[in-house]
């Protein structure tokens, strides 16, 4: 990891928290994906405070120079390896406030053939994780999506 | 007015607040759509307090026994009239306290060719507006989606 430009958490929110404030300086200069979702067990709220978010928690325990960039929280683990749902590429958002770590991720992104969404600053990880919140509990309701849907904006 | 069983605030946010609230009683037994988004003119952040959301604030300010329920607020106008976008009919997220409505604005939907999305209670208005707020952002971004896109949990 330490000669890494990149690091992904591919833990749950409340071990990613831990896992970057353990991780120290060791993470001063790279990119942090963070790629949580901090939804409670209902599936009907958020554990993070209105008006924050798990990338802003994640990065508020993270060293200085840490880049936290929030990405792939709208990807089912099925559909990130399928590339696609229905012949349409994945949409990913990204939202971080280094301009150059979004590239970095949006890079990563489109080399991978999905379909790279730049939402700008960190803070709107909010609305990312937000409506992220509904697509997963609309996976186990009546006529649920069974984990195979993935948020998309749709365009001629 | 007054026969309708449902009335569609196709009005901006401060208004259609001003308005329920000079209407009072008048929507006492309706179902209220709103369809409003609470952003900024920058398109950056909302307008409502973190923790609540326009649907909420006209629910606060209507009659005892109107039904707000927010739907409409992801589909801009040219795509709602069209009925799709590249092929596949538009998703309306639908969100409110009392499950009768919820499911006469669906019937709406689905008469209209549309694909019903229930999200549940009111307060997942919250999710749906800040969203939208994303997605606003990126119709006037550079390599934007010139207000022809829409919000679609994409689906095998």
């Amino acid at each position: 990891m330490d000669t890494a430009e990149l690091v992904v958490l591919a833990v749950p929110f409340a071990a990613a928290k831990e896992l970057t404030a353990a991780l120290g300086a060791r993470l001063s200069g790279k990119v942090l994906v963070d790629i949580s979702n901090p939804v409670d067990a209902s599936l009907d709220a958020l554990v993070v405070s209105p008006g924050t978010s798990a990338a802003e928690e994640i990065a508020a325990v993270a060293a200085p120079g840490t880049k936290v960039v929030k990405a792939f929280n709208t990807t089912f683990a099925t559909t990130l390896v399928a590339g696609r749902v229905a012949g349409t590429p994945l949409d990913v958002f990204i939202a971080g406030d280094d301009e150059v770590a979004r590239k970095q991720v949006a890079d990563l992104v489109t080399s991978g053939g999905l379909h790279a969404v730049d939402v700008g600053a960190l803070k709107h990880a909010r609305e990312l994780e937000g409506f992220q919140l509904l697509h997963m509990a609309l996976q186990i309701s009546e006529g649920g999506y069974g984990w195979a849907s993935t948020v998309k904006l749709v365009a001629p």
